[in-house]
């Protein structure tokens, strides 16, 4: 499954947006829950199967929703799995042995929906780019269709209910993808990260929770969901992505001016080790790639663009290495293949 | 002085002759001293001054001679200096602050003669890759030519006299510079030094005595000089340099069987840093460039032959750099303008 779609790069990694020089996408999520149902966690095996032909009744009643597909886990291999996880459109928790679980994957890709992850639903909607509007407004275009088939758990005081007591209220997550080469560089980041969380934001790492930092790639999320607006959860994530964005910004300025050949040594020396190395580690593509962005973003390369490194940075994870070609590989043949597709990609 | 020099590579480093994916040059050095003089060490600047003389009296006597150059080292800046240190024309040893000491460079470069530096004389012939025959016979020449105008000091039961114990008998030192990539790489070196060692001769790293290993080079070099033939010791080198090349040969083929995506892999990314580097020193460029050798040893890169390799190597050392081109660096400014050069000639 999924061959066709590892040839195409995910509009979320199609480069374009504002500040993509900086920030790779924007994310909004948003958990819900059937009324009258246990929380998935909890659930039987038949309450889980029901809230799954639930929402399945609602997609196939909707002319919107009936746009998308429906994959059930029961018919993901691993490597399926790995794929989906790769392309942000379902979270590494997402795994499953039984047929209880289902994910709904809209045109485009723009929209994604768990069927019975930690809540019933997680609607999550990407956009490229430093996106205070799209990725919003889709996600609550779905939760509105959907909303319109399902009652959700919903307590007027409190509002959304949901299986951790982190999402309960809003129920939603607003977060942005960002690249911060310059801070690490010049070792700001940690105090960009204390002063920013205080701000009520978390940082992670590109995949998540508990995750290593790779390719100076940094997830920025909302904390409270309780209490608080949509409206001023976005305000905030956005504010504090545009403080984000100024102090790399300015960073990557204080390189130019006081390091220049020192930075430009290190984007060429990642830039000549992508084109020519024959065995490669998806870590140190990320690594090198991460480089090479900054070299974009700084204009000291001009002939790669955005696009072209996300699709290499896409295509060199595991899975969607074995799914392109068509392959399944050992992790020595992968470093070998990645290196070989990296190559051809920078010809 | 020596600028246009620089602009030309040496003939011993034209990456010609006999087993050049191998050893990169082959040298004579033979001790001599004019007999009823101190040796230099001991001797006042008037005798040294009278050794400069008497041997500046026979070059200009000699058709033969005549057509190299003689340089007093009162005349030579420290830039110059580290210049033919570089070069191979003069040892590290031979720094001098007074006018005491001289260099003479035969035509090509082939032979050059440094006098009072430990010994009065010291004749030394290069030639490119593994010569048997060359620089023993030019050495014997200019040996010959000197002795039918100066009388050296010569015992009928030791042999030649020598300022240390050594050298005394032949005072011959026969030497090949050899590149070991493939038994450093597999770990195989110290088995073989440890070996050849006990055949009588001594391995040290690329500039002699007491410095590291860079860029896999070695030097290997008789130990004794007493109670031996010329044409023994120079059989002796020889079979030890035979013997090395066909364990360095194994360990390649070796490699190639058992880790050819490996050592792929370090040859293209060496070529990579080359090819793109904004800031390199001279010991990197001297380990990526044993990379680049031995991929062009091995036919993994075709493009790029020995003696660009040998050119490269020669320009990257600071003096080189800075006479090619004429102007006095910092060592920093150095890395950067290595750099450039080095991509320059890689194009």
């Amino acid at each position: 499954m999924f061959e066709d779609m590892a040839r195409n790069l995910t509009d979320w990694l199609s480069g374009k947006g504002d500040e993509s020089t900086v920030v790779i996408s924007s994310r909004v999520r948003l958990a819900r829950n059937v009324a009258g149902c246990v929380f998935p966690g909890a659930a039987g095996t038949d309450t889980r199967k029901k809230i799954i032909e639930y929402f399945e009744s609602a997609v196939s009643r909707s002319d919107m929703l009936s746009r998308g597909t429906i994959v059930r886990s029961s018919d993901l291999s691993p490597l399926d799995r790995d794929f989906l996880v790769e392309r942000h459109l379902m979270s590494p928790n997402f795994v499953a042995g039984d047929s209880s679980r289902a994910l709904y994957i809209g045109e485009d890709e723009r929209v994604s929906i768990m069927v019975n992850e930690e809540d019933h639903l997680r609607i999550q909607a990407l956009a490229p780019g430093r996106d205070s509007d799209a990725p919003y407004k889709v996600a609550g275009e779905f939760d509105n269709e959907i909303g319109s088939y399902l009652e959700f758990d919903y307590d007027s005081d409190f509002g959304f209910l949901t299986a951790c007591p982190t999402n309960v209220g809003t129920g939603m997550r607003a977060s942005v993808l960002i690249h911060l080469p310059g801070l690490v560089i010049t070792k700001e980041i940690d105090r960009v990260i204390t002063k920013i969380t205080k701000m009520g934001v978390a940082v992670r790492g590109f995949y998540g929770e508990g995750t290593d930092v790779l390719g100076n790639l940094f997830q920025v999320s909302n904390q409270n969901t309780l209490g608080v607006s949509e409206e001023d959860t976005m305000k905030l994530v956005m504010n504090v992505t545009d403080s984000i964005i100024k102090e790399e910004v300015h960073a990557r300025e204080l390189m130019m001016d006081e390091a220049l050949e020192q930075i430009e040594d290190k984007i060429w020396r990642a830039y000549g080790i992508l084109k020519f190395a024959r065995v490669l580690t998806s870590e140190e593509v990320m690594n090198l790639l991460s480089a090479l962005r900054l070299g974009v973003a700084m204009k000291i390369i001009d002939f790669v663009d955005i696009a072209l490194i996300n699709e290499i940075l896409l295509l060199s994870q595991p899975a969607h290495l074995q799914k392109y070609y068509e392959e399944e590989m050992s992790s020595d043949r992968r470093d070998a293949v990645r290196a070989e597709m990296v190559r051809e990609k920078l010809k």
